[in-house]
């Protein structure tokens, strides 16, 4: 017998109230860590330098938001959205407890609802809760969101119809309390000097300089996250059909321009952040193809209190991601990414000296004026 | 004096009954585990969740066969291949104990026999048996093969001779015993509930769904398992004279289709399986480039008993890779490689629930319905 | 407010003597260590075989040279070249103690010079120092280097300037000592049997006989050391001004290639050794894009004894990198890296038996007559 396997669901498959417990589950090693976390170019030292982030309290190196979003994220693309054309909007993503490498996390997907489209009867949309586990049970991660799913069977029946009340899922930062007696300042220039709390603006749109061209990686990457996804990664599938495919190519996996956009706004917003907290909403607003440079920009929105802690403030943000496309000989800036994110920031006043700075003068270059013992000492 | 360092033995070189210990040895880092299972997209939880892993009784994350296979091959490319036209054919290839993260491959090769051609007097065929040990002496992988190596002087006398008794390898897969009082059914949703032993039947053909495109990456692989062969990595050598190669361009090394034929295959064959067992013959039977997208099938030829393991059984398999080229307009389907291959496989009777599930009913979304005590409890 | 923040320094930055303090430090993940020793093809097991290297009285896998000078180097590249033309040389380049997985590395770079270009008003040579640190305060690396760096406002006020002296900072190649009592020779057969110090001849020259090709990979790597610099990872950047740049394209980062031609020249020069001393002076002197097939040889140009350690030699030698470029229908040669390189290479006297090989002849094929025991007893 000829057995034709397809894994995944059909648009017909779905029923509200259903909950997936995803297989498989994810381990993260060292290997996925550092391809994920340097694709970035992620410049927070609480991803980077261990010494740093266990003088913070974190038990390890600490996941980047980007990649314990693309984890748990990519372990409900089998069940949810390997058939999907289209993924919509990510909502209300919320972070939990940190993830650290060598950390094991196993996903779960209730299905909230089947939403249908008279315009594109072939293609209708799911709204799921996706929750991510570790191994002790605790939640790392929790959001929504809404794709387009290809129905398996045009004339199959499927009904419109949503929860009453969406299932809330509790999930709140957690971070290492601050110590008063860690002499935080001696790390401090390790990290910008101007991207402490204080030093945000309402309304300020701040255009990070640095652009990232994407190359045909960006499928080793997918393939890394277990993003089974078609559309990504089998040319030969784009190739028998181009026109029900995007641009006709192979499509980058948004989780990629997601992770890339976190990492290319880190030195000027996130690096001395202590971790993301919730990105209210999200969306792929532009698609992205090898060869494209993305570059990102963060408008600042809102400031906080961080509750309980007065050594951390909320920045509340809106994270771009962009490319340029030729149109009519011109070159014009395209929009591919759009998420509103809320950061836990550092305050100088808790974290270093106001006249701090990581550059000393030594005019005569004498050994002993150098500040090499920040290094020792710390 | 101008030195030309030429590593690598032509065929001159060999001779019957020579063992090479060869050089090097090798360290599984999570680095290189990442890469090698992440690019095959295995889905086997053992290789990817070290808690899943852990409570089925190994030490740590299993490193896939294809890696095994792949990290033992290549010790032995410089001594054997480094100068060869083409690899023929694996025979017999056997897997021993588990290796682990952190575990240290060293490989020596015997020659058994050296074979002229009389239509091709400049490269002849060389067989040979290469064995993989742990850092404790352990086996883990032994195989014969057979390789075309190039003369590096034509003229040189060589005379085909063959051991006549070939040496026997003690080398069998060793895996943690079952223990009934294990809840293995706990963990039951992160494997497909229907790659069960009685899942398959004899004669069924199971043409494995996903793609996988290969691009220039396979250089970065090729380099990173420490294979020499300047086919794969070298393209300044193919340009100076294209017509010594195959399609006039670099291949991809035969390694990454049969390490990724093996993960694409995982889902629907290997996902609920302990180890592969046995390679009885292995060939390339098509060459891969930069550029193909990867396709793969399995033909189930036979079931047994495994010995003393009543909880599971031997699953004969036929692994075929293919990819289609277009030949006179039209879309061919090309063999890639062949693997007869056997797995050991875990009965539903053992390990599963009959009604198992992964996906719960929660029509109304409350929280109290859900399943998620699963994860907590296992 | 539009903030376009650009990170790094201009020309009028700079100040003599200034001592900069880089940013975020690096912890040597095994996924960074094993993309950078397996990309550049390295052959001495003190980098692959964590056993060899415990029995060489190191704690772990040693981290090669090429990827302690690239972590060092490219955590100074956002203050001192993110803004640069080019690199124009390393100098006196000394190693340290040895870095393993897991080592957390921060730097600092003081200013000894800047030296004005009347012929390039808008880019001038800064000269600096810099010096990489593990987590226990010990040096690990330190070199200077002369750079070329644009000015951000042309018509700013700068002053060539220079230290009358340059501090020295303590540096020295730090090795485990040898042990009589240790059986090296047993672990002989891992390395090659040509390589030891007595096998050097004043005056040689190797040409190492792989090549490797360089893909749009080099962009991963590029990013995955922190390097900032646009020209390697910005393709829009480029297309926007390509006269601007080098070869109008992408050029690969610098320590690509030096960790290349590292690589290429290890099986013939450096797998018999126990480290890198010093680099005199290095020059990238020609440019490598994405497709160009990399080579090295190297040149003998000194041996003499290493102090307090008869079990050792210096060898003194010059590494160069070429590629082939086509030029009027012919392919030339064209230099693309000058090292002068001191290596510490082992002596055959005290690390091998003099006929020690690694094939045995067992003409029969019986196993008793098997070497294995090697691996057993080592």
């Amino acid at each position: 017998m000829l057995i034709r396997k397809k894994r995944g669901h059909f648009l017909e498959d779905f029923r509200v109230g259903q909950v997936f417990c995803h297989k498989v589950g994810k381990t993260v090693t060292e290997g996925l860590f550092n391809a994920f976390t340097e694709f970035a170019m992620t410049t927070n030292p609480l991803h980077k330098n261990l010494h740093y982030a266990r003088r913070y309290g974190f038990r390890g190196l600490v996941v980047p938001s980007g990649l314990v979003m693309n984890v748990v994220f990519s372990q409900s693309v089998e069940d949810i959205s390997e058939n999907a054309r289209a993924n919509l909007e990510y909502i209300d993503m919320r972070f939990g407890v940190p993830v650290f490498i060598g950390d094991t996390i196993e996903v779960t997907t209730m299905v909230l609802g089947v939403k249908p489209s008279s315009r594109e009867p072939d293609r209708w949309v799911v709204h799921v809760q996706t929750t991510g586990y570790n191994q002790d049970g605790e939640v790392v991660l929790t959001f929504q969101r809404k794709v387009q799913v290809w129905k398996g069977n045009v004339a199959a029946p499927v009904q419109g119809t949503a929860l009453a009340d969406i299932p809330t899922v509790p999930c709140q930062l957690t971070l290492p309390s601050y110590d008063p007696a860690c002499d935080y300042y001696k790390l401090a220039h390790l990290t910008n000097a101007d991207t402490y709390f204080e030093d945000f603006a309402l309304g300020d749109v701040i255009e990070h300089s640095r652009g990232r061209t994407v190359m045909t990686d960006h499928m080793v990457l997918t393939a890394m996250l277990d993003n089974t996804s078609q559309v990504h990664t089998n040319q030969f599938l784009i190739d028998q059909d181009p026109e029900r495919y995007i641009g006709g190519k192979l499509i980058v996996y948004g989780g990629i321009p997601f992770n890339l956009c976190l990492g290319l706004s880190c030195p000027d917003v996130a690096d001395n952040s202590l971790g993301d907290i919730r990105y209210a909403s999200g969306r792929h607003t532009g698609p992205v193809f090898a060869g494209d440079t993305i570059f990102a920009s963060t408008e600042i929105k809102g400031k906080r209190d961080f509750p309980k802690r007065s050594d951390l403030g909320v920045l509340e943000t809106i994270l771009r991601g962009y490319k340029f496309v030729r149109k009519n000989g011109a070159c014009e800036k395209m929009e591919v990414f759009y998420l509103e994110r809320e950061l836990a920031v550092k305050r100088r006043s808790h974290y270093a000296r106001s006249k701090h700075t990581a550059v000393y003068d030594s005019p005569t270059g004498r050994s002993q004026e150098l500040p090499l013992q920040i290094l020792a000492e710390s």
